[in-house]
C-alpha cells in the first residue's frame, strides 16, 4: 500500500501531461484520478520493463526509469485518491 | 469520433472485467469509465498491434483481435461518456 501524501510529492513530473488534478487536457493522455492503485502501479512497471511500445510509451519509460518500486506504490495510491 | 451507443452494444465482452458500468471491480484491471477517447481508442490498437506485453496484455489482444477501427472508436466514445 502506498502513501498518497509522499506521492502527491513525486507527481510534479507527471502534472504536465496528466493534469495538476490527474484529469488529462490532452485527450492522448490518460486521466489518472481515481484510476485503480494496482492497475496504476502496473502500468508503470510495465513502461519501466519495457513492456509497452508506441504512442508515448518512449516517453513514458523516460520519465519512470529513475522511480522505485516505493515510489511507484506512492504515485499509485495518491492518483487512486484524487477524485475523477 | 465514434457512436457511444453502438460502442455500447458492443461492450458487453468488457464488462466481465471492466464493470457493468465501466468501474472494474478487479483492482487490477483499470476504470474506463471517463477515460479520455483518444487514449482509449490508442490503448486498444495497441493491445491488437501487440504493442503491449506482460499482465493481462495477451487476454486484451485476444478480446480485440476482432474488432475494427469503427468498432473501437465505438467502445472508446461509450465508455469515455461513462460517469467515473
Amino acid at each position: 500500500e502506498g502513501d498518497a501524501a509522499a506521492g502527491a510529492e513525486k507527481a510534479a513530473r507527471c502534472m504536465a501531461c496528466h493534469g495538476a488534478e490527474g484529469k488529462s487536457a490532452i485527450p492522448l493522455y490518460p486521466h489518472l484520478a481515481g484510476q485503480q492503485a494496482p492497475y496504476l502501479a502496473h502500468a508503470l512497471h510495465a513502461y519501466q520493463k519495457g513492456e509497452r511500445s508506441g504512442g508515448q510509451a518512449e516517453v513514458m519509460k523516460a520519465f519512470v526509469a529513475g522511480l522505485s518500486d516505493s515510489d511507484i506504490e506512492d504515485l499509485a495510491a495518491y492518483y487512486s485518491g484524487l477524485k475523477p
